[in-house]
């Protein structure tokens, strides 16, 4: 089974001066991929904090991805706490050097060279027509915040996670939940394998309760469903996706 | 100081099938509040993952607020992981028993009876005109996850913590951050009170780099402002809040 945690690191997202877009992005893009997300953490722009983490996310999951923290400024230390983490140094990247000498000449200034920044060891990739490297460091990704720059790193290495498929499900009742809950408890008890979610809705939808079956096998998927489904009324059900 | 945490509960957020929406609602309602927000989890509906989040969010912060898996249905694990957490017994509060009695008569089964379990020693308030009670237990409150119920819920309790603001004030530049990190770094080593934050973006926008300035001395704030101003020439700056 693939796994994986996102840590989400900044402060403009714990200040609400930004809605995070990185959580729900990645959430989304390991769905489809077929990887579990485990967890999703938010914390300031604060080295232990960061590492603490990142050592929570990796005893976790198989996968980590860190949003957030890359660049040239004092609020930049997603690097360098990933590299404490693992208890390697900070270095510079000598690829990225050769980049930003070229870019920035005499301009190339201290600031301008963090971005060269990696932690020993890591794996720094640069890809055809893109301007930055993807940064990894054994199953640490690290990306950066920008939302546009966090879609555009990750859509390079996405393939490299790929596994076999979640399948999900879906019953909608006009019942509430009191009433469905002896029937999940005995759907849930007898397909163990399929993750069996309810969701109520309290407004105007054409339904009372979303009932979601989720899993790696097809087969026993569609079969809880059916179970499920067979134990109440037909006019209980609106709908099925 | 006044500081919270937040854990979201459910996956449905991990699993992407839904985008989640009380995280940036409760981080906009605290710093509205002045109550500074230290970190964000999202976890599973189980509640080894439930109980080890609420003891590290109880560490880290004054207030804790949990979102998610309230109800009656087998992963509606909220109430069990918070008893557990603070080593209490969950138990049926006699108010909200009196409530669905009168709710449900005859058809009160034991799913609905979940809905008046508590951990042992919390309190429950019934506001005028609402539904459902707010629980908390110690600095713990533990709100539903739909979205319209948690704002409700939340609405009713808020002014119990509200504090001393925090302001904010923002610069936006046209320069990047390779030529202003060294004047953040003198300004952040002239104004330690002041939480100074720099947000690059690199698409049509108007500036290239925000920059913004938190802190609950107005004073310092505007001065720490003033200060990377001075340090920059006039036409550098787009505007500012």
């Amino acid at each position: 089974v693939s796994t994986a945690a996102v840590l989400v690191i900044g402060n403009e997202i714990l200040s609400a001066k930004v809605v995070d877009e990185n959580g729900p992005f990645l959430a989304r893009e390991l769905r489809a991929l077929g990887v579990e997300l485990r967890r999703i953490e938010t914390v300031p722009d604060e080295m232990p904090l960061i590492i603490d983490a990142l050592w929570r996310c990796l005893a976790s999951a198989q996968w980590v991805f860190t949003s957030g923290g890359i660049g040239p400024t004092h609020d930049d230390v997603t690097i360098a706490a990933v590299a404490q983490a693992f208890g390697r140094r900070v270095v510079q990247d000598e690829a990225t050097m050769r980049l930003l000498r070229a870019r920035y000449g005499e301009k190339l200034n201290a600031a301008r060279m963090r971005l060269a920044e990696v932690p020993e060891g890591a794996r720094v990739e640069f890809h055809q027509g893109y301007l930055f490297p993807v940064i990894s460091l054994d199953n640490v990704t690290i990306l950066p915040g920008v939302p546009s720059l966090l879609r555009e790193g990750f859509s390079r290495i996405r393939e490299r996670f790929r596994v076999a498929p979640i399948f999900s499900r879906a019953l909608y009742f006009n019942l509430g939940e009191g009433v469905l809950a002896e029937h999940l408890d005995a759907t849930v008890a007898r397909f163990p394998t399929v993750g069996i979610g309810s969701y109520p809705r309290f407004d105007e939808a054409d339904h009372r309760v979303k009932v979601t079956f989720d899993g790696r096998d097809q087969t026993a998927v569609q079969a809880a469903l059916e179970f499920l489904r067979a134990r109440l009324p037909v006019e209980a059900i609106v709908r099925e996706d």
